[in-house]
């Protein structure tokens, strides 16, 4: 015993690498992260962050119905649940979707999630094949990236202008694909106020990429965090409304219309992919936080959430304007932006040759923050790029950060 | 458009099973799951499930303290958190698992999860490459199995006794092993009262297997989930005490000291491992429900917690007795069954020749539920057992449950 102890401190720490899976080696934090982990500690006004404005959160509301639930369904809301969520609330938004969207909601079972993030996990998981072509738009949603990758799938990129994807460029390269035998698995959208381009597919393409998948033979995953938040504009119905073969898979959460610190979100699909979903989520965390979820189907039931969405777009409303407002007022010439009706961001494209990633370090001196567009790209491929949101900081200093970063920009497209 | 809304009607619905991956056409929903919506609907008694009684649930606790982070802590209670977990949180249960199990946490850290099946999943992902060798109990916990199985190891089988899993034969494997040139990546145990045999490995073999990981370099896994509900007998210390090398990767849950439906476990280990296994977590749900950690932090911090294991045990005391009595007093020669001091399973063996499997049609006719054993064992080549649930019926229930139970044995041994 003693002999064995020496030997170990003897052999010294433990190689804590040798244990890991070839994938784990590969994982890597992400590199904003760890860039956004600086501005947090400093005075910088960040605009990088991706986070909903308290203000936002029904904290009265959430407050009485957290009462009401341990009063009334205490033994429920504490206990286990089913894999595939909590019923009443998966009935409650199948109701909700079925009002708000005009969905078919016969054809379509509705399962929880622990946020869509999960739910990005959980369709790599039940879809990709290792070396099966995703389509994406570029640029496109970096966390759905970081979920996908795990499973090791070819990435392709579909290009996008002020009406979102641009669903002819797809065709021909969906053509393209099919000449040489290959078609992709699936494609993932963030169909209206995208992130991070702040852009929303034209009801034109959306039928059009219907059309394609049906042609093509893929599944459409619709990922739809932010259509709620719509500051101007006439709404569009989701991808999913045009779908009458089952082939669009739609993400809903609640993360931006009551707080994403419940960590709740639906898959809203064909009942054939949830029931693979739910066996691969059983083995994953067996069920989504029932507190959580029966507070989720009070706020919807009692209509809560439609007396709400109108609150957090009176309050968002003047952050966006704000933003556009000053970016017209500041930035210089050669630079472009997005403008987008709604969600959380701007998506501002500079000259080229100019890399976001190099005068971030800039704009930090200046006292302002952004996200480098470079990672929201499957390919990287693209440096002059960068995304801004405008919902987590206050008018005034939206001004001051966008005066800020003009002020930095201009140098740089001078130098 | 109307040419090709035709092909579809003809075509029919979709080949759903085409989509999907190869690893998710191999996964099959539970079948013990699946019994058992049966069994919920009936008015037979279940001692099948594993679920802690709602009366264990400190209600009261959580509607003031839910009242109280809704009023001081709402903003950071909705928002998003950090991956590895709310961090007044990770520091309470530092703190009390140093005081309670005496450990020496300075090269600890502690990272939540969504519960600690969460965890499993993301020690798969971190640890397992297809083919490596894991060592599990036989039998063990049937979701740890599930959860495993993805990543595609191959399962060792360690027997156990009334002292927990045998080390002796442990070692005679990984001898074998190494000659053979081979060795296990990591060992998951469920060291006290465990689920299914209620059984708790000895202080001597928890020492035991720190010296086997270190000798044979392998990591172990262990999942604690029932320690604090201790109905007689002297606590012993985690095998995570014993470890002074890291090996030990420390598996924590709320679900059976405050309430399942909130699901929120944890990890300890060392901070190599956390880190890691944090990467692997954000792209996985970003991170563990806020509100639900901030109210787990209250709980720990203002000891609730101390105050409200004595409850829970006085609680289940009865329940364990109410079953190793009618065990005692009902069943038929033949038939073994272990005496847990804690926890909420008993296994029960059945002479060789009986598949539980078989008779558990005769038991639902009876009116009991149990869940048949050969799910439990990696191999899935043991027929004769049985787990038994004590902490969710009450003690007449159990009574009779347990009676009906030994009528159907006793028929089956006879016949």
């Amino acid at each position: 015993m003693e002999e064995k102890l020496m030997k170990k401190l003897e052999a010294g720490a433990l190689n804590f690498e040798a244990y890991f899976s070839e994938k784990a080696l590969g994982m890597k934090a992400s590199e904003i992260r760890e860039l956004l982990k600086l501005v947090e500690t400093s005075d910088v006004i960040s605009l990088a962050g991706g986070l909903p404005a308290p203000e936002t959160f029904p904290i009265e509301t959430i407050r009485e119905i957290a009462q009401e639930v341990l009063e009334k369904h205490a033994d429920r809301a504490l206990q286990y649940g089913t894999t595939k969520g909590y019923t009443p609330l998966r009935l409650a938004l199948a109701e909700w979707m079925r009002k708000r969207y005009d969905l078919p909601m016969s054809k379509v079972e509705i399962m929880t999630t622990a946020g869509s993030q999960q739910a990005l996990d959980l369709i790599g998981r039940v879809f990709i094949n290792p070396g099966d072509i995703v389509a994406v738009e570029a640029p496109t949603y970096l966390a759905a990236l970081n979920a996908f990758r795990y499973y090791e799938p070819r990435f392709m990129s579909v290009p996008m202008d002020d009406d979102g994807m641009i669903t002819d460029i797809l065709e021909e390269k969906l053509r393209k694909l099919k000449a040489e035998g290959k078609k992709i698995k699936f494609i993932y959208t963030v169909s209206t106020f995208q992130n991070p381009a702040g852009v929303t597919m034209s009801e034109e393409r959306r039928k059009k990429l219907v059309e394609l998948a049906h042609e093509y033979d893929f599944i459409i995953v619709e990922d739809n965090p932010y259509s709620e938040l719509r500051y101007s504009g006439k709404p569009v119905k989701p991808v999913k409304h045009f779908d009458d073969e089952g082939r669009v898979i739609y993400l809903g959460t609640f993360s931006k219309i009551l707080a994403p610190g419940f960590r709740i979100g639906w898959i809203a699909a064909e009942p054939h992919f949830i029931r693979k979903i739910e066996i691969a989520k059983q083995a994953i965390d067996l069920c989504t936080n029932t507190f959580s979820q029966v507070i989720a189907w009070k706020y919807v039931a009692d209509g809560h959430l439609d007396r709400q969405i109108p609150k957090i777009i009176e309050f968002y409303r003047p952050r966006r304007n704000a933003m556009l407002e000053a970016l017209e007022e500041y930035m210089p010439e050669g630079v472009k932006w997005t403008k987008p009706e709604g969600g959380m961001f701007v998506w501002v494209t500079l000259p080229e040759g100019i890399d976001t990633k190099m005068t971030f370090e800039k704009a930090i001196a200046k006292g302002v923050a952004y996200v480098p567009g470079e990672a929201f790209f499957a390919e990287r491929n693209v440096k002059n790029t960068m995304r801004l949101n405008f919902t987590y900081v206050p008018e005034d200093k939206i001004r001051e950060g966008i005066k800020r970063l003009a002020e930095v920009l201009e140098e740089e497209i001078k130098g």
